[in-house]
């Protein structure tokens, strides 16, 4: 195996995607939140009618997710399905839990439109949350699943934390 | 303490800074990549002469944190005097830390700006190396320290992994 | 019907396009801007040799309607085959009506490209006009044709002013 | 009064602010959505617990604002203390109305700012809607209100609709 | 002199400006266009009432100029109090002269917001010849004259090309 | 042969590729900085283990490239299989030739990708070196050879300098 995005002498490059396939492809990551037990119940509670920072944290995501080639240097920009975020919420660790979808038919994956977009909305949940926890944790983040292409499906084989 | 990025009906709202004094501020953010040791040898060894992962990654996550209020919806534009990149190694771990700086004159605080940078700067690295390893974890990403504003200093107590 | 943005719980969703079929597709958007006579005469006089406002707001409808995804957060990034922007002067109502048209061979209709670029269109009108007139009104804006598509032709019965 | 986006041959041009001073400003922009009774009825029902379109469209118009001087040509690029949307919905007319803040401390006003915002959040509904109301209508959109500067405060005489 | 944007190990970083004094500062920047004989009679003519090649190019220097920080990656993103460009048509020699002007009150000199400018600019007009001309050649690029800050008046001693 | 981004009224507009066809297609650009010979000398032997001028300049190439359509006003959106930057240093005329190579399958060609690509990096070569070279030298720039769509082939017949 090698770094792809090193060229023989070590210098980066962006991958040629010419000689890919387009075919479709998906990928899914994951990313957790933790806070302080007081900052989490606060922010817990708010979360219903009235409370919209995980309304507000899931479109910054899945915006950031669609700029990925904007961030990312050697990304490549890509057409792009959906990209979806859901949470669920571990109240006993005081800790939420993103898990992202970014789906495409193209030459290359979205592994990284997957990445960049649990990342933006866990960064949006800390900016909209750090007035009262400085503390907040983000992290990890990994890739969960990706499907599609030739190096076919991987799976995580656990969910490290 | 109050969650400032919420009004009293729980709805989404930017704070207004016009009250805040101009004042020099900086915050300084932690990030870690955790590889494999098959993949973090690859990658170490190629850091030197002819491997630039780390300076592209390091540029990607310099101009990430200049758009960070591009990218989080409530956050305020700010002049920015500095945003640095630092790495430490840390071998028997398999570990790249990143530190970033970030420093402004303004309204109000910069760590915002050291946690998209750290985040950006991460992500480009696990672009750069996923094709050797599908399962390196990015995180925990925390602030380390802020200085500046009517809050006055924040000092991570430890730097929990 | 129903509003496709929306899960079954009412969270906001970015529609799955994966599914659907690349087509030809085209939208065709309206929009208008009235000023006082005042201001109209000055600016439809200036529309000539050197007058140039009209070509500077139709180069920024194009750009936004390009940038339309990066706007619009539920909005898919689509290859443009062509944005253009055409006007009409209605001397006797001291009001520029403006129309735009989008065209994409793509998995989802350009409509939201087409609104967008009558909309920045008129906004940089404003720009350019607000020093002799802060009460120039901008709209009705809406969607007058679309075509391609499961859904087909919509055609807008007729044009409400 | 003179076209100041405009030079002395009518080419379009960047007013230089440098002479102007820094002064606190503020701007308030009105705008309205009218759908069919239909489409207004499933909308309004689902602005509760669980509809979180308006939280989508406030945060896309307070993005967009903060990104004005990227959209409009001759824009200054200006800090921004504060942006904030607003909605009162009309039962009886289907109508939903839209009204943006936007302040800051700088050499020139902020009305553009409160213009976009407001446009982009009736967009953004537009978006989220059209898959039910094709026919949906935007605007009028117009400045409310503008204070700071040396032109001091200027308002509206009457809500023109 | 040193090269301020290496760090003593020659790695690259952003220099922190936060000890410079604001202060009003302008640059000045040169490029030229040279085309075919043909292509330039077809361009040049077309320069008047109808003709807007260089409107278009002209907006896209000033938009290009105001986006300097998020293309150039140590770039300060700074205010910008106007930013010009002008034109000299050199008919023997078929060529475009394109000089600009950036102007700031900031902690750092406008340089590359005059420089990005006039190469943007250059770039459009290309984008809108290339159809009659492939062989267009865009340059020489420098930097004419800057005032304000520390180092002072600097003017280039001749315009070479 | 005419200009193909004006309609017959000599307005500016974007040109329709809905009648293209798919088809790989490439293009390369050249581009050059000239120094003075300390200055030279100094980023020269920067260029190793340590210096990575280059390297910054080559991502800040890619990434402009990459975003070419949103700077260049009447610049298509395409996908891109391949951005890459070389470079040669050519001691003896203190001087760095900067080639780029922009691959897609589009409707239209990448020519317009491969020539911000150069500018772009040659302007971020001027941004880290301005400090101890003032007057250094961007250009000229032009098409080196572009492949693929109906006007097949064209390469530039001799390297004007």
């Amino acid at each position: 195996m090698e770094l792809t995005h090193l060229d023989s002498e070590g210098k980066a490059r962006m991958v040629d995607v010419g000689e890919k396939s387009e075919t479709t492809r998906e990928a899914h990551a994951f990313g957790r939140v933790r806070m302080s037990p007081e900052a989490y119940k606060q922010v817990r509670s708010g979360y219903g009618p009235k409370g919209d920072i995980f309304t507000v944290a899931k479109i910054a995501g899945i915006m950031g997710g669609k700029r990925t080639s904007d961030l990312i240097p050697l990304c490549h920009p890509l057409p792009i399905n959906v990209i979806d975020v859901d949470y669920v919420f571990k109240d006993d660790e005081y800790t939420i839990e993103i898990r992202s979808t970014a789906k495409t038919k193209a030459l290359t994956g979205v592994e990284m439109e997957a990445m960049t977009t649990v990342m933006v909305t866990a960064l949006t949940i800390y900016d909209m949350c750090k007035a009262i926890d400085k503390g907040i944790e983000l992290g990890p983040f990994y890739l969960l699943e990706k499907r599609g292409g030739k190096s076919g499906i991987y799976r995580r084989a656990k969910e490290t934390v």
